[in-house]
């Protein structure tokens, strides 16, 4: 990437085509089977343009990644909701039906979930694409796939259903960069190139990625690191008596109790310049996300931990009371 | 840059304040008033988004910058052209009555335009703007705009009837990064903070773009080699008898005469390794467009340029002929 930077003054490649062939080699697809993009987050919005119609229906997870959410209502598409379970687990079954009645042209999944850690497995997954309605395309955000076991995932095989979509923000260290990518059918990626900006990624970003496919050692690291600071963050907060969601990405859910008590938690925590997130919807509005940092950063949380939370319990009932800033 | 690329881990600032705080100051204008984005491109697209619903007229000059009317295209909108002069400048006055006529709700104007070189001077772009219809939007593309004296530009007051856009790419050299900002109303901008992506511009290339602002010798040096560049195409022209666009830019337009010739002429500098481009669409066929590049570059382009000419005047008639590839 520091070499890449020499190069600023010249375009990037369009096509992306020497990164796409890195892609399609470690996917054993074709190079017209991927499309680069500026992040997920870019990627969703053209799937959302090119297949959701003003008024046409899409189905997801209430609370889950919002994103999603923005360009649905950007592109003045309709929404329509299924909760997750009261233990955070994601509800495939009812997100099916639900397409169904609502003749819903998009499902979208985020496996491993944001913001709450669950994870439906491969079996799960086969079942709901199959689950669900024939003209309704899965759009399935795995930018928490890296930290999945591949055998755990849906296989690498194209079906023309199904938009996967992989990030290098996440266990590959390269969020600053905005670069991600998809996988579908040859359609598909058409489609997205009728439409996606001509020179969306950035030259530096693409040689980072294309560098860092080849660094499976250190992503094997990062993700056995992440590994160990979701155990660590289980104990801590057993520690204390509270109830963690299990987590399949670089984050766990705290179960505060109420979302009060969540709130004054990420208070408490600026407080001691420690800055973690909180899911804004029910059932996990009473949770806390805290993602895995360094051992050190690891520490610094465990150390304030406790003072923070015996604030936030004593005065409790106070929040609890106050009007929703 | 190199500095931050070792911060990719971390997301980018999405409202890419600093950057924003130090155009503010350029400009005179306030934080609220410029929105940065991928290049102009994005910005563009975010335009058309906002302002265009399907079937709304835009109006622009036929054959001016080609990813304007992707957008418009790949929006629903409807275009309406005003061709360029014969002698390749733009027709403003036409381009307003055009707007008139069609009840236009955007105006684009590349000034310097890409790919003529033409160049409007303050009154006539102000002329422009008062002659528009009262509810229609200037796009004014001022990619090149770093070419040109900051005294012969539209003066940097904000404007709620225009969305002035700049980018990083041309003299900034900065192409790869992906960077590029517009001037608008607070409304305006608010617009397009409502729709863009949020985290839109990768963090290297705000680190890159905030550093160069402060290089201002450097881009004025750009400049005065860039003018350079442009007296030797047209002196090396002018030594075949071939005439060539004035032009602000950092490419110059020379006239082959036929748009075979022209298409003759790319391929044939191709062979040499020398690569030229050229305009599409009539009356600016017949030209090819060549970008400024160092001393080297066009000694290399000097060095190769009769034997290519003679080539094609040689086989002109033939190609003439030849099916339209």
């Amino acid at each position: 990437m520091r070499e890449a930077v020499g190069q600023s003054m010249w375009y990037g490649d369009p096509e992306a085509l020497e990164l796409r062939e890195a892609l399609a080699a470690l996917h054993g697809c074709g190079v017209r089977n991927i499309s680069v993009g500026a992040g997920i987050d870019d990627l969703l919005g053209l799937a959302v343009r090119a297949y959701l119609a003003p008024g046409d229906v899409t189905v997801a997870t209430l609370g889950s990644y919002p994103t999603y959410v923005y360009h649905v209502i950007g592109y003045g598409a309709s929404l329509e909701t299924v909760p997750y379970a009261d233990d955070g687990s994601l509800q495939l079954d009812a997100l099916a039906e639900r397409a169904h009645a609502t003749g819903a042209r998009i499902a979208y999944l985020a496996n491993p979930d944001n913001p709450s850690g669950a994870f439906a497995g491969r079996e799960a997954v086969a079942h709901f694409i199959d689950a669900l309605p024939e003209d309704c395309l899965v759009l399935l955000d795995e930018a928490y796939g890296d930290f999945v076991a591949p055998a755990d995932l849906l296989a690498d095989t194209i079906d023309p259903r199904v938009v996967r979509m992989r990030t290098f923000s996440k266990a590959f260290g390269l969020a600053g960069a905005r670069i991600g990518y998809c996988l579908g059918s040859a359609e598909t990626i058409e489609t997205f190139n009728k439409i996606r900006l001509q020179f969306n990624v950035n030259r530096i970003a693409q040689s980072g990625a294309l560098a860092a496919l080849g660094e499976r050692d250190f992503v094997a690291g990062v993700v056995a690191e992440v590994a160990r600071g979701r155990d660590d963050y289980a104990a801590l907060a057993a520690r204390f008596g509270l109830r963690t969601l299990a987590s399949r990405t670089n984050f766990v859910c705290i179960d505060l109790g109420s979302r009060a008590a969540a709130e004054a938690m990420v208070e408490q925590l600026l407080r001691c310049g420690i800055f973690i997130r909180k899911p804004g919807l029910p059932p996990l509005d009473r949770y806390v996300r805290v993602t895995v940092g360094t051992p050190a950063q690891r520490q610094e949380l465990a150390a304030a931990f406790g003072a923070a939370l015996e604030t936030v319990r004593a005065t409790g009932t106070v929040l609890e009371a106050a009007p929703k800033r």
